[in-house]
């Protein structure tokens, strides 16, 4: 039976644009486990599996509820643990919370404030009151105003992924030959941009695009086939 | 026969500050490896075994001369292979690559414009004059204006610190329960600052401190007996 998961997605039920759903759909087919992913919106908090907090990625397997999305990357290396790692052991269990605390503290952080409003153009009338509300309090601002003159931010953005640059130009995958589960956590925040937004992050010939790129082509196109803008 | 090791040194022998230095000395500490250093300075190139860049550390392993701290890293882990290990496997070398490109365009960038004029005030006259030369070749204007104003441009740096922060209050060390080569990467870089510089650079209750105090306590002390100032 294939595993089910609680995917986020826009007033398109395609158009899956949640940064740690990517990551748990990349770590799914790095183990090469089938998944039946439910289309799932912000207002739909009680369609979730209880007890729920409200959030996605939550994934059914074989009855098994697991919840936020470095849970179920734990639950699936060690449950399928003869299947190919995503850590490759505990160091890099533990190397790969850094590049984690990284994507969420600096490159989620910068990428919010160039595509927000691109994320609300995208879901439906009820999300969309939902979302103003939620990310308004959260900013102090208005969606219209996070976003203003991003063009003039986009140069102290792109120089922000220098950690990123400089490891992708020197090894195809953050996590060196092969892609592993820190190359997912990053590559989910650059996949959310695109599925959103056709405002493009990267210059033509960033090396963080050639990594991209080798990203969207793994698991036979698995991210580069989903609904999204540009490379 | 115990490893020689080139260690870059202030006026006083035994005041060693090169981050680089403290990497591959923590690494031999953790393959359990003796090692006789050798003081050397910044205007001793000559004295370096040849061919050379100039630069330190540089080690000699039974007449093997294995140059710059990530190809001795490489060597150690491959040549003690039978010794506890700095990597953890393939993926932790990928990852210990991000933790270096964060420390090196991120962290050391940022500490070098808090504490560049204490390492001048530590090195001797002959190596103060390459020091000041050289260095504001590279900086674009006197040693004296890039530390200037160091207290207003603490809390930026303090919050560049936030995936290192929110890495070590979660688990033990970078590289999770255990140190590995990553730990030794970040933690060269604080070394390299209270080895010269009684600015304090953390706040007494930053998680980063209590790492940096654990990183200290590794090794019977072996960084925390070394002169250096404060915590």
């Amino acid at each position: 039976m294939p595993i089910t998961m609680y995917d986020l997605a826009g007033i398109e039920a395609e158009r899956r644009f949640s940064p740690f759903c990517w990551r748990a759909k990349m770590a799914l087919a790095h183990k090469g486990l089938a998944v039946e992913t439910v289309p799932w919106r912000f207002t739909e908090k009680d369609k979730l599996p209880k007890p729920n907090d409200g959030r996605v990625p939550v994934i059914i397997d074989d009855g098994r509820v697991v919840h936020d999305s470095t849970a179920i990357a734990d639950y699936l290396e060690d449950r399928y643990a003869d299947r190919p790692s995503l850590f490759g052991g505990e160091t890099g269990r533990g190397l790969a919370r850094f590049v984690q605390n990284w994507t969420e503290t600096v490159l989620q952080v910068g990428l919010i404030q160039l595509v927000l409003m691109d994320i609300y153009k995208h879901i439906g009338p009820e999300d969309q009151a939902y979302f103003r509300k939620s990310r308004e309090e959260r900013f102090r601002t208005t969606l219209e105003d996070v976003v203003k003159n991003r063009e003039a931010r986009l140069p102290a953005f792109r120089a922000s992924l220098d950690p990123l640059r400089r490891t992708v130009e020197r090894q195809n995958f953050v996590s060196g030959k092969e892609p592993a589960y820190a190359d997912y956590i990053v590559f989910g925040a650059f996949q959310w941009a695109r599925a959103v937004s056709d405002f493009e992050v990267l210059a033509a010939d960033d090396p963080v695009r050639a990594w991209r790129g080798r990203m969207l082509d793994l698991y036979d196109g698995l991210a580069r086939r989903a609904p999204a803008y540009g490379g």
